[in-house]
């Protein structure tokens, strides 16, 4: 049996992956009169009045809506809310076991940007948090921008920021390993969807990289008159060194970056790399480029998205903590928290070297490390 | 201390009253691919292509939205959304120890009933079931029937239903005691929000008795040129036998019903009604006339919506089993099964008296009882 059959079989048995439970006494007439009426009255009362308070009587402390429309879960692309039911599910659980975290899963049957937005303010007052999933480009970067300024609690979609963070950090690590600076590098990224754009904004405001991004055409430029909205944004981080395709462009690069599809990254591209060059071939399950390849091709240091292989990037390591950090200090998440949550998830590998770039997500300290730096001043 | 400053201490030191939990094991990298990535894939691809599978392999089964604007919370009126959540975490306590069921409290912060409506079929592939609550009438009438128009899951307003349930098994053992038949009683009905609508309209569908119902006006009838949609409605259920005023219909009612405002009901007005009347006073916290002075004015039965008093008319009768019974058989909440819901937990009471004509909620039996009558064919 493999893993797909074995998953099959275990969610057919589990019925689902989560159960709500009380966390109060419902035994007597007594509690059932503390906890709802008459009692309650006196919480709504209060609630009514002082909105601001209602994290202390209630749950919304606490919880997050993993929210998706289906559009782009996992690889198998735009299947729709029952086919993203599972994947909030396990997200869910997920949170719960990383960060204590009461997550709701929010599937929708909408797909219009508009109404994935009014129908998260309509149900915001519910949630202290709103993780976006599985969300397509370009709509992705609307729906989160709009939410972020419409709502007043943090708002991530993890697909972007999530993956972001763990690139980075893997990126700092490797860089000390391979001793390079960050901000000297030459970096190809290819993938021009949530992760790419996300992951392109947040190393320019980290290090200010050369980035080139590439598609299936070839190197994004400003100057190419047939990029949709998402290319056009990857377009303001990228340079435009006159290399036109991804073998010229890869020529002398320092690190690659692939969120994109399997098999794109050929040993001869590696060879034609820097010294010690990184790979990070995050397409799943198909990498890129296969860990053996890119190394027997020179590369130095290579992460996969895969747990079977070392240095797994996985948003597991960044979302937990960084949902925990921004419930409890009742903040969004800015790319300043993002930075640091990065940098800390790169502190907590003690001894990095070429296989161990990236903690693993069950190590202990890794979510109270990303947490921890919501509680810093910055 | 009271009953309410110990409810506010119990809630502030509970903050929120429910957890979400993880019904299988995370421990392994192992447990991570078969309940997330990469295995969940499989689940979701099958979904994708068998939607109707969903409540097969995730939690939809036994999961119910408890959906509320604050519109109408408890006896508070419109307190928005923070004010009802306290409440709706309450009745989700509730769903899961009388019923086991996974109930995720939503509060909205719009109060359009067509953008109630619009988030609610939005969010809807997320549940198998929607419990409206505390939704003010006459929008609650429009809101439910819309959501059972475009849902192919249960949808019931509970405030409507829940009440109606309970009242008519009230109302069946109180005329088992007074030697009555309910069809042939005269009724006399005070309050025109959402529960004295749906207890007009299930009490007319089961035995048809003869309603006379009343507003802070008098006498609601069809040519009056004064009511609003839901006393339009209420009119409908309502005869005109000629009397304008409360007092005048109260004369030799076998029944009086209030679903309204405290004190309102005099002993004087009791004294004037049929040998050995029946009082439902059921406005919280006050009733429409206490059970000592209703037995004084010759009263023989008196049912409120208090646990201090005997034949407590409380919700939680009906609305557990309702949705339990509606989830496991995968079908909508019809009259005919609201009808079978109250037959049975009137039966559930062995020996009916004056002094229980309904069961305890903390009866065994009473959520099987409800429950079970989705499983009969009808």
């Amino acid at each position: 049996m493999n893993i797909y059959e074995e998953s099959l079989l275990a969610h057919r048995n589990a019925r689902g992956k989560l159960s709500m439970v009380s966390k109060v006494p419902l035994q007597s007439r007594h509690d059932m009169s503390v906890y709802y009426s008459p009692g309650v009255a006196a919480v709504s009362e209060r609630l009514a009045k002082h909105p601001a308070e209602t994290s202390l009587y209630t749950n919304t402390h606490n919880c997050v809506a993993v929210v998706s429309d289906g559009t782009s879960v996992l690889g198998l692309g735009n299947i729709g809310p029952e086919g993203a039911l599972p994947v909030m599910e396990g997200k869910a659980i997920l949170f719960k076991h990383f960060a204590d975290i009461d997550a709701v899963p929010i599937v929708l049957n909408t797909q219009d940007p508009d109404e994935i937005i009014n129908t998260v303010v309509a149900i915001a007052p519910s949630f202290g948090g709103i993780n976006l999933e599985d969300i397509a480009a370009p709509q992705c970067f609307y729906i989160e921008d709009e939410l972020k300024k419409r709502l007043s609690i943090p708002v991530m979609h993890d697909d972007q920021h999530g993956t972001a963070v763990v690139v980075l950090a893997g990126l700092i690590n490797a860089c000390r390993v391979t001793h390079r600076e960050l901000s000297s590098s030459k970096i190809v990224l290819v993938g021009a969807g949530a992760a790419g754009v996300a992951i392109a904004k947040l190393l320019t405001k980290y290090a200010s990289p050369t980035i080139l991004a590439v598609d299936s055409k070839g190197v994004i430029t400003a100057n190419r008159t047939d990029l949709n909205p998402e290319k056009q944004l990857l377009a303001s981080y990228s340079q435009d060194d006159g290399s036109k395709t991804l073998k010229d462009a890869i020529q002398g690069a320092d690190i690659f970056i692939g969120v994109s599809r399997g098999g794109l990254l050929s040993k001869d591209m590696v060879h034609s790399m820097a010294k010690d060059p990184i790979i990070f071939a995050l397409a799943n399950p198909e990498p890129e480029i296969m860990p053996t390849d890119a190394k027997a091709a020179g590369a130095a240091i290579i992460a996969t998205g895969r747990s079977d292989f070392p240095n797994q990037v996985n948003n597991v390591l960044a979302f937990p903590g960084l949902f925990r950090g921004a419930l409890d200090n009742q903040t969004s998440i800015t790319d300043e928290h993002k930075i640091a949550a990065a940098e800390a998830l790169a502190y907590t590998v003690r001894n990095p070297n070429n296989e161990t770039i990236i903690p693993s997500p069950l190590d202990d300290g890794v979510m109270n490390a990303v947490a921890s730096v919501f509680s810093k001043k910055r």
